[in-house]
């Protein structure tokens, strides 16, 4: 018997990583006006995982290193008011409506009369309040969980928080690294729903899934079947 | 008989507010090498409260707010070196050691004996959890809550989350706004420790404090004393 379910947020409930990649765009057209033959998107790729230690995930570590990045491949030619575009790139990212999923409404609240659901998710603690509040789907969610880090630990703590015994525990989500292999780790299932598209930090390798036992469904809309499945299986 | 209770960490366990302070000053003095006669910290508050709603508590929002008045405040001459050095107060900030405060460490490892204490702080949850770690407090708490905002509501999350009745949850901390008066209005207890200095969002009016009734202590030395008067009390 399944006795909890959880459920990633960005990209699994609601469109995220298209606003990132819309931004990264604009910065890198915008950085070009200085230097056009940069490897922008490397370099801020590089800054965003040397910063992630002490900024970690979310916007506005995004922005700080956006701003970073600029300075540095400019050797600080950037204009002030160049900078300040891209802080307002952060707020508008902070600011902006949240687009659920196609599916994810009605699913959730069919799920939500079966099995007692979570929101887990990772990244700034107010951003993602305010996006759950903002989708409309946090009356269908008993709890929601926050963390840093989402590795076979932070899942270990949430499991022992609700009383949930790993193996009756599922966790869904659309990214291998964060939603399915330490969740495998700790013990819990896992149910992979791919989004279109993926930060490169979010991407593991062939390797890293070899012997890793997990679902896999086209769309959120298999998810309750695929629950089903899984809650026979444990019986 | 007091069943929880729950510390705040920033300036209760652990400096923190000398930490912006000086910041605040170093950047003062940096954008005042172009506007000498502006109104610099009154600018600063003015945005860091402009963008709370958004940004959140914590070091990256700061930051944010440090580079959006520095441009606003130059008429954005302010050059990209010298924002670049704003960024890195921040990472500075991020990566400092903790300082646990005078008797915080005894009186802490002695309360673990005799309560199940948790943490309860608001701000940027990895840097808590960071600062947390680095202050080698950690295993002396049952649990860490990092909330977005420290209000009635959030108390009353933390409450039902631990299954403690108000009457037998204690907070103790050193903001009037934050560790008191909302925990009063959820119905628990709170002891007020002052620290020696305080953000002017953390102040509160006299009139906010009418009828408002609490312990107030001089140093965290004298907590067990006053957690074994208020255990006797409720007994």
């Amino acid at each position: 018997m399944i006795e909890l379910v959880a459920l990633d947020a960005d990209d699994t409930l609601w469109h995220n990583e298209p606003q990132y990649t819309t931004t990264r765009e604009q910065f890198c057209e915008l950085v070009a006006t200085y230097e056009p033959s940069a490897a922008l998107d490397a370099r801020l790729d590089a800054a965003e995982m040397r910063n992630l230690e002490h900024f970690g995930y979310g916007v506005k570590g995004f922005v700080l290193s956006m701003i970073e990045t600029a300075i540095e491949v400019t050797s600080g030619r950037i204009q002030a008011r160049d900078i300040s575009t891209i802080v307002g790139w952060g707020k508008e990212m902070l600011a902006s409506p949240v687009e659920v999923l196609d599916g994810v409404r009605e699913t959730v609240e069919g799920l939500a009369g079966s099995y007692p659901l979570i929101l887990l998710t990772k990244g700034d603690l107010l951003h993602q309040e305010t996006k759950l509040a903002r989708s409309g789907l946090g009356p269908l969610f008993k709890g929601i969980e926050v963390v840093s880090e989402k590795d076979a630990r932070a899942y270990g703590a949430v499991m022992s928080r609700y009383a949930v015994a790993p193996e009756r525990f599922v966790m869904v989500g659309n990214s291998l690294r964060s939603d399915i292999l330490p969740v495998i780790e700790a013990g819990g299932h896992a149910i992979y729903v791919p989004y279109h598209t993926s930060w490169v930090h979010e991407e593991v390798s062939d390797d890293a899934l070899e012997g890793a036992h997990f679902d896999r469904i086209a769309h959120i809309r298999e998810l309750p079947a695929a629950l089903a499945r899984l809650s026979a299986l444990t019986r």
